[in-house]
């Protein structure tokens, strides 16, 4: 590790220090008589902190008024939960204290210090959390996040050839859309963001000017209330029927207990009045959970008939303010019509940031292209 | 009572005897040491056997070979709780034995007899009950039912002039119907035909020679899919959004727990990846009820947003076979766009016997009316 941060340096033209002082770090840890659990959360973190010493380093060779601020020193206090630091809700208002900095200030991601003093790393999400975190903190204008791509494109590029990009994106939308195949960010590092309010610049570390992709919590209505289209496969749907179900008061919780007993999240539970069918992850299943949850459902709720439907794929066309804009429906369900795809299902809430469509696996790309066409084309 | 049914024996020509055997019966009810509970039954009763008794009296004075028979002496059995009467399993080994006799038998609906040989009536249903019920016994090939129209119609009469006729109709699509305004049958009347397979035909008493609807437990896949539309308003959706909710294993449950606590069933449960929406009847909430339950949703789920949207309709295009064929998604959404109303909710399971659509409930004849037109002009 060390070879490669001297290879770093020495490009950037800076004094041998910032080694020095990365060697001695990780040469504390190992002297230290911490448990094993505490200098592997220590050792993990060395990457980030070394790459925050060394940016730091360059900004001031460049003449830049930066400071390197180590996370115990910005305030960022932790649970004392190696592995899987929660944040604790003082952190926020130290970090407010350093709205007073005039210089730019450098800390590195991925970790804070529990109150006892000991460095414990976020368990996901990297820096991006520290980023989201230390914004929320200082109630930023704007978290600029540096990534690998240019911005989010409105569709999976790898069905459709150099399709649109998103400049602007809510929250909202970028949920649905994380959901299928879209994942630029871990959802659960935008948490601090999203609950104070603050704008998310998704930006290419390679092209920074670049207008990259911007997240926010309201944006105003849009002649195309359509900003993405989602996809992603390896769904199964469980369907139930009985006669006279819909009156039968607590059917539906009954059958989502049955699931939650064995650890399964559902993604959608469509339904007629006699039926209702819950639609799972394939990669939550075991066989024997399956075979366990479809002898719970005979034995408990009595159905007329039970049944597993494989393969399917679902499509989500995201967008807010979708709500207010006549024949969006029509619009996609000619699409896939046009494309000769079965809707096998639909579900749209009264939210209306999306509409899902479940179709058979093997219609899923050109489903896609047909949305594509019909919403962006 | 006794001078309307001396005003149809008159009529009908029949001796005095009928009259004399239901008043004789009516004076036995006040006249015994029976509970005033039982003796209700007894009297709510007594329209129904005495018309049965009269009906037996005309089949005779044609020259028919017909013969009344009490509940009691055909074998049907019922639970011991006066006003809302169980049948008993062992009842239809003992209707079967019907079979055996040659001669047309008048049985009288809505009531049936306890182990101790008290008379309890049904509580809802009235005769239809008793029919599916023998029917169901002796194992029939039909089960005709005289009601007092000719037949089900595929729309509401009063939204589409001079709508179509449904002939044939299977129990799931009766049921998808039946929840929206066809309220030809009572459904639960129809369990034991159902659970039994036997046809029912819904016939009109004045017009018998008319064909009538038909419902079976399967029909072949028909040209036009769809057999009918119907719809419904006094419907409200309690919206619910919650950043990351998808992650939260027990959200749905914890939701649909709450409403089950107030004895409320719901109708649908339309879902976004962060977001959920539970449709229920206006009229099973009142202020009070729907306080608490928003009370309790903020206390327990914690949600980011909770909302209650009114005055909305539920549509509901059904046909069996729906499933095989393309482009009906697409027809429907476009006759909504085609009649300027915007879809605030849909829903298809993976039955696909029916598509629900949510909107609001001034546009509900508009839009019934366009797709009455689309699947049926």
């Amino acid at each position: 590790m060390l070879d490669r941060f001297r290879e770093i340096t020495t490009k950037l033209e800076l004094s041998d220090y910032v080694i020095d002082e990365i060697r001695a770090g990780v040469d504390a840890i190992f002297a230290s008589n911490d448990s094993n659990e505490l200098k592997m959360d220590a050792l993990k973190a060395t990457g980030e902190d070394s790459l925050a010493k060394v940016l730091n380093a360059y900004l001031q060779s460049l003449g830049f008024n930066a400071t390197y601020l180590n996370p115990r020193d910005a305030g960022i206090v932790v649970s004392d939960t190696p592995g899987s630091a929660q944040i604790l809700e003082e952190s926020y208002k130290n970090l407010y204290k350093l709205r007073d900095r005039e210089e730019i200030v450098v800390i590195p991601g991925f970790f804070g210090y529990s109150k006892s003093g000991k460095l414990i790393t976020f368990s996901r999400g990297g820096s991006d959390i520290t980023g989201s975190i230390v914004a929320a903190g200082v109630k930023a204008d704007l978290y600029e996040n540096f990534t690998d791509v240019d911005s989010v494109f409105c569709v999976n590029p790898t069905i459709v050839d150099n399709p649109k990009e998103i400049t602007t994106l809510t929250y909202k939308e970028m949920r649905e859309l994380s959901y299928a195949g879209f994942s630029v960010f871990h959802d659960e590092a935008l948490i601090p963001a999203f609950k104070a309010n603050i704008p998310v610049c998704i930006k290419n570390t390679n092209n920074p000017t670049g207008i990259g992709t911007i997240i926010v919590s309201k944006k105003e209505p849009q002649l195309n209330p359509v900003v993405g289209i989602a996809s992603d496969t390896g769904f199964i749907s469980i369907y139930v029927s009985k006669y006279l179900m819909n009156r039968e008061l607590g059917f539906g919780r009954k059958l989502l207990t049955i699931l939650e007993n064995e650890g399964i999240s559902f993604e959608h539970t469509p339904s007629g009045i006699d039926d209702i069918s819950v639609i799972i992850r394939e990669s939550s299943l075991t066989k024997e959970k399956e075979e366990r949850i479809i002898a719970r459902i005979k034995e408990e709720l009595d159905p007329d008939y039970v049944s597993v439907e494989r393969d399917l794929a679902l499509i989500m066309v995201v967008g807010e303010g979708m709500d207010s804009t006549l024949g969006l429906a029509d619009k996609a369900t000619h699409a896939f019509n046009k494309a000769q795809v079965n809707i096998e299902m639909m579900n749209q809430g009264s939210s209306e940031v999306s509409m899902m469509f479940g179709i058979k696996s093997d219609k899923v790309n050109d489903a896609v292209k047909s949305l594509y066409e019909i919403f962006f084309g």
